[in-house]
């Protein structure tokens, strides 16, 4: 098995947040897509061991913001290779918080997705959420960054809890 | 609801196949995604009306080529609008068949991943797959295609079972 092979699949570079005002937190995930029209629904990949994974079990909604193609590595850093355990990511962040409690990021969002989680499904390492779209809109006009530009262009790599992590 | 923010996420372009030597079918699809990495693992979501959904049901297994940019309308025509209930996809498509007995299409295709289904959850109008990647390889260096690419570059639509189709 020829596991260079799962570089060609193309996504997106979203943040994803969740959680209430007293414990929230938001995260890098590179696996979100539609996975329904009628009614538009979104599903998430997160990683068990993820603080979010945590705050999506106490949560109702998620948020997904589409990062721009011109979003800073510091930014990416702060929401991609920092726990929410150790930091408030959202403090000098700029966000909106839904009804619900769940946090939007708006800072380097082309546009925003809000939902309420339907229903989750195990996927080992990993779980699969499922979210009824309830507000969306875009923001700029900004091209949306996509993974194999964070790869090429701005040299990023996946961390290990990606679902898209390859070992060495 | 602005619904165009659904435009923002980004996929790649992809042929899904699945069946038997009796009983296939192979269809676009864009909702392709890695869940998890240990052991890899690949989610599709599939329209519950397609005939592919219905060969999925009998199959263990199911395919994924990655399309290459320089893909011809023509052949996504043949794999995205049209049914394997009137034609069979295959005649005339360069493609290879797994001990499984599914198919896997190498022609356009930069890579393929070939997954043991693992589980399925109903979504709806859709369904997810889950496949554990059994093999998986590198064809070709082309360039992937990318849904932003099939849309802005290639004119193409989505049709109206796409995960993604946006109504009038």
């Amino acid at each position: 098995m020829d596991r260079s092979a799962f570089h060609s699949l193309s996504y997106g570079m979203y943040i994803v947040a969740t959680g209430t005002a007293e414990r929230r937190n938001g995260q890098i995930c590179n696996t979100v897509f539609q996975v329904t029209s009628e009614p538009a629904t979104i599903a998430i990949s997160i990683n068990r061991l993820n603080y979010t994974y945590e705050c999506l079990g106490s949560a109702g909604s998620f948020s997904v913001s589409v990062l721009e193609e011109d979003t800073p590595m510091t930014f990416i850093g702060r929401f991609g290779f920092k726990s929410g355990r150790d930091i408030d990511k959202f403090e000098g962040t700029a966000f909106r918080t839904c009804s619900s409690g769940c946090p939007v990021v708006l800072e380097h969002a082309t546009s925003f997705i809000e939902c309420r989680i339907r229903e989750s499904f195990d996927c080992g390492t990993h779980a699969l959420f499922l979210g009824e779209v309830e507000d969306a809109g875009v923001l700029t006009q900004a091209r949306p960054m996509t993974y194999a530009y964070y790869h090429m262009v701005k040299k990023g790599r996946s961390p290990d809890r990606a679902p898209t992590f390859i070992g060495k």
